[in-house]
């Protein structure tokens, strides 16, 4: 995400639950999120660390017309392409925009050489992709027209299933028995989630065999923890 | 932010948004967001990369007492720092939990050598701080109250105030200028930011000054545009 808004709190981030959230529906984890500031040197650098530790990476925010939208010339540089051009985006917005398309709003069809466009159905000027980086708009709508153009070229894996098991104990009386099933099944991932007044145990996993049985089998820890607890609490 | 539950899309995160605006009250700017993983090295590379670029780091997630709660650990390895049973941590939760403080519970006492406890009124175990490094509670109740422990230790700046004029001219229309002005008055940051049928200019500065002139500069600006629009549009 790049994008002092966020940052300074003016806005609240809308896209990272949507694209956690439809990536897991492709079978894709999302691995890591990083928000940095409208600086070349802050964006370049995520890029650079990102796209050689991830099969894809996604950015939202700074590729409108306007002077704080350095986005697309630092993700070229990051690249080590010319931002040039590009006819055919020229030619969407050309078609969108008629005899309104003034220089600030052009500025959204240079793109970096050798990208390929993301179409934008809400507000025409595209995104694009470059190699593994999918660059995309920050307006949660646009954001999300592009992801549906991006998702069409991601190659997905085993979709994680997942479970969910609430309980009104909190963790500190679970937490041993939990430790000891994920032993038993490291190929499920078991988190944990306080909230106030009990527990959310999330149990995820491409082995949907073992995802059942834990899940039956913790089912069945968590009722006899309850009724040892309400017989030590008298 | 270290947690699966984000990344996995489960949760929706809402403690960035509180952290920025109650930095920014006190005059710090939020400059990076980090998602990470429940996985160690992910954990601790992150710490160690940030805590050195910035004055203040704030983590949240991950201080609990089941087995997925690996935070602590990972920051005293961060500080190549033991990860030691605090006395005081324990007193806490032993007048908390009574004979119900279990050995996964005390787990939550154990902090890294060095480091200062942040109080927790909500549920008791604390949070603690290492240095620089704020470690802090995902649950948002928890994590705000922890905010408030640790924003009395905080050295603030000048409060950056902020003006916002909202238009329903496009950012395209406004583009040029915008630019022009942001030459004219380089110690206020200048925003766009496009909503589906207009525009949020939100301009940002510590000279207040400076803000209020480049603010009524632009008001004019944007009504001047707006008749000119008008009349283009016919």
């Amino acid at each position: 995400m790049i994008g002092d808004e966020i940052l300074s709190g003016r806005t609240q981030d809308k896209n990272l639950n949507f694209l956690a959230k439809n990536l897991a529906e492709l079978g894709i984890s999302l691995k890591e999120v990083r928000v940095v500031p409208d600086i070349e040197g802050e964006i370049i650098e995520a890029i650079n660390s990102l796209r050689k530790k991830y099969d894809y990476i996604f950015t939202s925010g700074g590729i409108g017309p306007t002077h704080d939208d350095i986005t697309s010339a630092a993700v070229a540089k990051a690249f080590d392409a010319k931002l040039i051009l590009h006819k055919t985006a020229e030619e969407i917005l050309r078609k969108h925009y008629g005899d309104q398309l003034n220089e600030a709003r052009l500025k959204m069809a240079y793109i970096p050489q050798g990208a390929s466009l993301l179409d934008n159905p809400v507000s025409s000027a595209p995104g694009f992709r470059i190699e593994n980086v999918f660059v995309m708009a920050g307006v949660p709508k646009i954001f999300e027209a592009m992801y549906e153009a991006a998702s069409k070229e991601l190659i997905g894996g085993k979709k994680t299933q997942s479970q969910e098991i609430t309980t009104d104990l909190t963790e500190g009386y679970l937490a041993y028995d939990l430790e000891q099933l994920q032993k038993k099944y490291p190929q499920v991932a078991m988190g944990s989630y306080p909230f106030v007044s009990g527990t959310s145990l999330v149990f995820r996993s491409i082995d949907y065999v073992a995802l059942e049985r834990s899940c039956a089998e913790m089912v069945e820890i968590v009722a006899k923890i309850k009724c040892n607890t309400i017989s030590t609490l008298k």
